[in-house]
């Protein structure tokens, strides 16, 4: 799919068919994200592929029962090293670029989805803790997102966006 | 240009040519960071336009001295606005939620720009508060990425990548 049309056609789709997903899609979707960008090149991330129904019975319920999360056949749990970008750069790389790069890595993935014919909901709501027991998530990695994907049930319309008027400015953000 | 196309010809482009970049240009790149997805749909974003020499090189000096910054004909900063996160989702919005929807924001301009055939590249070190003072920035908008854009200078090759064995897991992290 075309790079514009795939950012254009991204939903949150929060509703899937009982399709399985391909493992050679899955492998698809990880490629997206390992090929995004990452401060120093130091691709602080990891990622989780959960299939299993239990497994995501106790994701869902750990991010505030967001029951859909169980429905979808493939859950992605990405990760942050915060190892890995603290040893480069200290705080900022925990408190910031380790963040950004696994969202970077998200964005890629979604995207992805898109170009797939899947769809899919970025969740960013649930109790790290909870999550890092289910998973066994040594200490130092941080979940960032949680990634329920499949065939979208249904159409999704574009949420409301903020016009580019609104958030563009020139030169300074002050005039 | 095809989307799996488009992040395997991404790269962090550190030389351009005198090309200009034109309007258009800038407001499907910023088009495309509108999209991206938001926690909440709260779209904690505003992205400023730099073209102006002299505050290139100013923004330059506070990237730490990163001079390329000034060499490219568009710079375009990009702000988290935390008092939006915050309102919403308190610490959480602040401290993950802004700095992830800013940064998916940012991962589809890189995109966009490889789609349009500029280059670009996600300058994230730089003194915040001396980038605030440079373009006038309240108080409670956080500079995040800075990311100078125009036609690439040369060919840069792909960067080492962690293959895919190493940052995938099945089912659990730890087995």
């Amino acid at each position: 799919m075309e790079f514009f049309e795939t950012v254009k056609n991204r939903r949150s789709i929060r509703s899937f068919t009982c399709d399985e997903i391909l493992e050679n899609e899955i492998k698809q979707l990880i490629d997206a994200a390992r090929l995004a960008p990452s401060a120093g090149n130091v691709q602080p991330w990891n990622f989780i592929i959960v299939k299993n129904n239990e497994t995501k019975h106790k994701l869902a319920k750990a991010a505030l029962d967001q029951s859909f999360i169980e429905e979808a056949p493939v859950v992605i749990v990405v990760l942050a090293d915060l190892n890995r970008s603290k040893l480069r750069y200290g705080n900022r790389g925990v408190n910031l670029y380790c963040i950004q790069d696994t969202a970077a890595a998200t964005q890629n993935i979604l995207l992805a989805a898109v170009a797939l014919g899947l769809g899919a909901c970025w969740v960013g709501a649930f109790q790290e803790d909870m999550v890092k027991i289910i998973l066994k998530i040594p200490e130092d990695f941080k979940p960032v997102a949680i990634i329920p994907i499949g065939k979208p049930a249904g159409k999704v319309n574009m949420p409301q966006k903020r016009p580019i008027e609104e958030i563009i400015h020139y030169e300074t953000f002050v005039k």
